[in-house]
């Protein structure tokens, strides 16, 4: 598309611009926009009036800027994420409605863990995970799986690279990391105690295509010191149900 | 932004892209993109391209383009609309659990509904709606219940436009439009049996926000012959609670 003055092309202004959107910082003004978008503050304005003409952004009863209804229409309708997302529901809300904790489901996206969806009882406990928020690979058990089932080069990648501790637990010296893998690998599955909260631990399971091939990691949250088997068969149990009404025979 | 020779703007030629794609349509080749969406081919080329580098777009396995889980996570995670389908889903899971039958949530978005979420068992019957996916104010339940709660120059639009049947006894005639949206006010809800499809009975109720305004519609659709009773009571419970938990009084 069209270049700027500045050589940056009009798609990278539009993903600064969007980028802006966090999900705790769901309105802006147009100059905030531009200015957290690194955009001189005309530019921003009309970028921003063009994208409200079009609907892909909104103003609210106060002006202010937000993601519009249409951008996440036209981003929602035709995603892949929505086809693994309407599979895997019927199996995550079964798992959800038997253990009663937080249920999730998350693919790798740019080296971390995207999480599509989470289901959560108001019961159930403490959880970090949002939908369309994201977990580094390394320390939550989707991570995990996704690592431990992703290719050589992108494990290498992360064990290359700093190993950032969200909580004490959380594993962040590379040996120790590729031992959890290798353990990943031979059990199936990821048990991380405390690697994200001290009071929870996550269990993942991998959701696999026809070659068994890992595409996504159904997982779920429990208290720290909760039995994990059930919530590892329930879990197989829906990872292999959702396959399937992905059209793998598995 | 920068304006092509045509004079279109590469926002408008960006919603052109993204409107190719649909339910049905989730991947298509650059040239098809361009055809579709009225953009010579260099141009539909470059600027797919670009979008893929920006991770907006993706190319599958067999090198055609479908929508990027970088567009779905950022018009996703800051969105009004997953902050109120967060909001709404342990209600709606409920009111599914107790009658079995699809849950939706729905939103007034350009003179149509907007479907946000829907919740489904492998038991319930047909159903048309799809999640991000639109039906007609005039002839859903969720649309019969944000057309009579909307505003009057919504209500004289839709009242003048084509009223277009979706099954033999959609609502087409003006005055008996004009009727059921009395009625709906009246009664507080709308029941809509075999507007959509001759087999059900979509049934609907409004979310209030604090001024009693009306900000979005919870639905169920039933078996054409099912009372609608429980159905009703339970979408009331859960409308009230989804305004609560969005932090209205009501």
């Amino acid at each position: 598309m069209a270049n700027s003055s500045s050589g940056d092309s009009v798609t990278d202004r539009l993903l600064r611009v969007l980028e802006t959107f966090t999900p705790t910082r769901t309105v802006q003004t147009a100059t905030e926009i531009g200015r957290r978008a690194g955009l001189p503050s005309a530019t921003a304005h009309r970028m921003v009036g063009e994208l409200v003409d079009a609907g892909l952004l909104e103003r609210d009863d106060d002006k202010r800027i937000r993601i519009g209804m249409r951008l996440w229409e036209l981003a929602t309708r035709s995603s892949h994420a929505l086809r693994l997302r309407q599979a895997a529901m019927p199996h995550m809300e079964r798992v959800q409605a038997r253990i009663g904790e937080h249920t999730q489901l998350a693919i790798l996206e740019q080296d971390e863990a995207l999480f599509l969806e989470r289901l959560s009882s108001p019961g159930s406990g403490s959880n970090v995970t949002r939908v369309a928020g994201r977990l580094p690979l390394h320390a939550s058990s989707s991570g995990l799986v996704l690592l431990a089932f992703g290719s050589l080069s992108l494990q290498e990648r992360v064990l290359a690279s700093p190993l950032r501790p969200l909580a004490p637990e959380t594993i962040t010296d590379p040996a120790a990391l590729r031992r959890k893998l290798a353990e990943v690998r031979r059990v199936g599955h990821a048990v991380a105690p405390g690697s994200i909260e001290a009071v929870s631990t996550g269990v993942a399971v991998p959701v696999r295509d026809e070659t068994g091939g890992v595409i996504a990691a159904l997982s779920a949250v429990l208290p720290r010191d909760a039995q994990v088997e059930i919530a590892l068969f329930e879990l197989y149990h829906a990872a292999r149900e959702t396959g399937r009404a992905l059209g793998y025979r598995g």
